[in-house]
């Protein structure tokens, strides 16, 4: 089964958008055992596109379009199926209903160019997945193969918004592209978030298992470092029902944890951000942040995720050394070390009332700073055990690798990464 | 003159990176004047990268091949030009010669397979513009025309990395192009950056402009939506000579200013955070920021710009009310107000001994806050102006549209468009 994506848009071909839809759609396909051997985007024009899906029919069982299902004139998707489908474009009068339901839910009036979403070539059939106010579909179309027989094709149409786009990819076309397949077997994938260890070095660690699960070929492993996100490790499996792959997945997972211990922070959505703000609610604890070279970046990544606010109770930028100084109390003299890191990580959490402080100081560039080089990082978590008799101080001294925007991303997720290490020391 | 884009690499067709490679070059070639009807991606399968190459020939004049020339035996780009022109891979002594002197330049020894990349097709030229270890190439070549005649037509080929495709790209691929297009005249373009105002209001105040610009056909104005960046107004000059499609940018430029005003905060590469971080350093003021619902975003993105340390003193993440009244001294009551963003500014500015205050309050989502809905944000710049007696404090109330993320990106640069117009005021 081969399946190409046809990304519909002149805006895609000059560069005024830059075209996701297709990796993310390539990605589930490939998820899903199903080849795309081509991908293709196309402009607003139903002569280059009919002559695009033809191409495509040509060399693959299916394609999935992706843009060109709004209500303008120079939506031409729905015309580009009807003339490669050979069949009219009819109204639909449910979907009709539908569409003005949906305006007149909302109390806004209804375009009458938005009735142009509720056609489709006769013959098609809706996605039934729709989360906006564009239509995706399903056209089943026949062919004469080479060999005389008939080949059965099918053309899926989604909306180019990403997350209209992604509903109905999970939800109708990978299925029924999967039905049709006749793949039985349900593949399914877990992801195990990393930070700590560099791709080589977890390679390492992996090695006999992956030497192991090359000669089954199911379940795999693959890497996949993402900056400030750390290192990815995903499983995927393959089994004849969803409860044998996923119990496929926990016995793999299990043996990838036990060789990785404390590296994997999270799971698929996990982010360090959202790991460390529940390890915090979980013990009770409240957080302040001390940023120097990361300017605010801590803090704003830990508010992008809702309900931050009963754990994170803010944090001082102290970019300039006076700040430092005068603000949290840091010691004169140098101040990328470790001793100002600790001292700016006491002061936060004094001066903002929390349980624990955590602090960057370092070198982002472009210059060296106090004879430090580039990349020069010191990190400090402060907070006080249970039961203890004062504050515990864990610092850290780095040196990261990149330009100025690398090096302050590195420590952010270097820092969050401390603070776990430091809560899961605490807790244990 | 079309030239098409062909995106070479198996990761591209699985999602495991996304290309931005082809959308760069097709803005490139919108901007010189050169058609592109269609890009595509295609693995590293030289049978479907050939095939490819030759459906792009025989619709197109030009093809730019971006990816697949690295040293492994993945990277087939050479081999399939060789194949489409016909012509036999060469080694090119002086070419082994440079990537020789490249490793032992950085002491490194030099793996045996990048000898590979010293090929070229017989009778291609490499691209004079090497940034990285990836020799570009341009190969032209003939193929018959369905009338008889001849079709000059051209491939080229540049590396996947962006800063070396680009390079290329602008170096030679672009010119080379509109030589053979036999375009003479010269194509600039000039952004001018935006904010304060929709892209419809924009529209509705250059409408007059555009009107008469269509007219005449050049220069042409083009409006894009950037979030955070704020919205771009591009003009596009095409004139005989650089001299002469400079001085109609600047003419029309200065059209459009007369019409915006004080919207326009800035040209090209220039960003809002640049632009503040700039008056503030020609008036000899620091500046200090006190943000709750954007968690340190405002300092972050201040911190992008190097050398903002002469500036930007630090701030207050007060993302927990208590935090308000405790460290910065907003008095009891409501936080989601400008009275109590003001009282933010004051106090960020004497905590930290800036000259200039500033503060963001609002409420980012999912649930509304204070009775407030979300997308509400207060906004305030506090600053002593020369001679004066007291500090003049600017306060905005607004409602921002779209999800948590969203909020909090316009709130950033709401609030430095606020300071903006602040210090504008002021010096004047």
């Amino acid at each position: 089964m081969r399946c190409e994506v046809v990304a519909i848009g002149t805006e895609l071909l000059l560069g005024q958008i830059t075209d996701t839809n297709s990796s993310w759609i390539g990605e589930q396909l490939a998820l899903a055992g199903i080849d795309s051997l081509y991908q293709t985007k196309v402009g607003d024009n139903l002569d280059r596109i009919v002559e695009t899906l033809e191409l495509a029919l040509s060399r693959s069982d299916a394609v999935v379009c992706c843009g060109g299902l709004g209500p303008t004139q120079d939506d031409l998707t729905r015309e580009a199926l009807a003339v490669v489908t050979g069949a009219p474009l009819v109204a639909d009068e449910a979907m009709e209903e539908h569409i003005i339901g949906l305006f007149s839910g909302r109390g806004r009036p209804m375009p009458a160019n938005n009735l142009r979403q509720a056609e489709r070539p006769e013959g098609a059939a809706f996605i039934e997945q729709m989360p906006g106010t564009a239509p995706g579909l399903v056209c089943p179309l026949r062919r004469p193969g080479a060999d005389g027989g008939t080949r059965e094709l099918v053309l899926y149409a989604v909306p180019g918004v990403p997350w209209e786009m992604r509903e109905m990819v999970l939800g109708t076309v990978i299925p029924d592209l999967q039905r049709r397949a006749g793949i039985t077997s349900v593949i399914r994938s877990r992801t195990l978030r990393t930070w700590g260890e560099s791709e080589s070095g977890l390679a390492e660690r992996l090695a006999g298992r992956i030497d192991h699960l090359d000669g089954q070929g199911n379940p795999t492993i693959a890497f996949l470092a993402s900056g400030i996100e750390g290192l990815k490790v995903r499983l995927t499996a393959k089994a004849p029902t969803e409860v044998e792959a996923d119990a496929l997945l926990a016995a793999e997972e299990a043996e990838v944890r036990a060789l990785l211990g404390e590296l994997v922070f999270g799971v698929d959505d996990d982010t360090m951000e959202s790991v460390v703000l529940d390890l915090l609610r979980s013990s009770g604890l409240t957080l302040a942040a001390a940023e120097s070279l990361t300017g605010g970046m801590v803090g704003s990544r830990l508010c992008d995720v809702p309900g931050a606010s009963d754990v994170f109770r803010g944090g001082v930028v102290s970019y300039a050394s006076a700040v430092k100084h005068e603000v949290l109390e840091v010691p004169d003299g140098p101040v990328v070390t470790t001793d100002a890191a600790a001292a700016m990580a006491l002061g936060v959490r004094r001066l903002l009332g929390a349980d624990v402080g955590i602090a960057a100081t370092g070198v982002a560039g472009p210059e060296e700073q106090e004879g430090r080089p580039v990349g020069t990082v010191c990190l400090a978590v402060v907070s006080d055990p249970p039961g203890g008799d004062g504050p515990v101080v864990d610092t850290v001294e780095t040196r990261l690798p990149g330009g100025r925007r690398q090096v302050r991303e590195f420590t952010v997720i270097s820092l969050l990464g401390l603070l776990r290490r430091h809560l899961l020391a605490r807790s244990s």
